[in-house]
């Protein structure tokens, strides 16, 4: 629907086709996998974000920072948004985020201000993350809601490579354009 | 323009009047606090946001969660959001945000993100706040952003006065009403 901000290598990877019978972990995350590439295809950095309540998706989102021009349009807080939306209630309770990397400070709090029961996420991020990667917002005491999170198991590998090629592709075209 | 969710108690206070021209914290600062007003007008909790640039205001916003069912929908991610509508640009390079109530974990990770120069909030938060409060996301070394921060000096009295007082009011309506 939005036009790519500018030529970007073209992704070489396939979206992920799951039987719809099987409505696991791996079922949400390979679809929040698909919004990744769609992301990716879009010029957007390729993370996805999926809410689940009661083995239904209820949201599905990629991150739009770049044709938005906007800072706060992540995967997750877009996917929150669309979720209340459906429910009619800010509170998500019952709900699983499944996110495809480590959610940053923003999408941590997010996460935690909407009051989601699960945090499903692909890839650890050390630098940015906020949910057991640079710091744990799920650990403060204080805070009157706390997440069950399940970190680095489900499609850790496919999500990491797709984030991976993403940043090299776009550094080898940024030196070659230059 | 949108409806209060109940009925609520009147809020006795009134907007400020600064001179439009001395533009130093405090004027930013009432303006924000004006939003907080209007936000309290619509059964909101008062908290009201701003963004300046160059001197000029580039956003005006407060928390619109229970009208929106939208737990993403604080003053800052608001404001934010339009202030990146108004330069055409996700990088809020230059700019200060001025708020009534310290950011909570998403809004303090959101004011991160978006690259702002400086925050300057009201009121501290010990159980929520994440910009010195229950923790400092501004502290973590490995972010690739990092902000001024300006805590409890401007107006401080003044917004604390009007949450708590909304607060106070709102517990004694619900005890009456049960």
């Amino acid at each position: 629907m939005q036009a790519t901000r500018k030529p970007f290598p073209e992704c070489p990877f396939e979206k992920r086709f799951p039987s719809q019978l099987v409505r696991d972990d791996t079922f949400f995350m390979s679809l929040a996998y698909n919004q990744a590439i769609d992301a990716w295809r879009r010029g957007e950095v390729p993370i996805g974000a999926v809410i689940e309540r009661g083995g239904e998706v209820i949201a599905l989102a990629h991150n739009t920072v770049e044709t938005a021009h906007d800072p706060t349009a992540h995967a997750e807080v877009l996917a929150i948004t669309q979720a209340a939306a459906a429910l009619g209630d800010w509170r998500l309770e019952g709900c699983t985020l499944y996110v495809t990397k480590e959610p940053c400070p923003m999408c941590s709090g997010a996460v935690l201000m909407s009051r989601l029961a699960r945090v499903c996420y692909a890839v650890r991020d050390a630098k940015m993350g906020c949910l057991g990667g640079a710091t744990d917002l799920n650990a403060i005491a204080t805070l009157n809601h706390h997440l069950e999170i399940s970190a680095g198991e489900i499609l850790e590998a496919e999500c990491r490579t797709l984030l991976q090629t993403f940043f090299k592709l776009k550094r080898e075209s940024s030196a070659a354009g230059s």
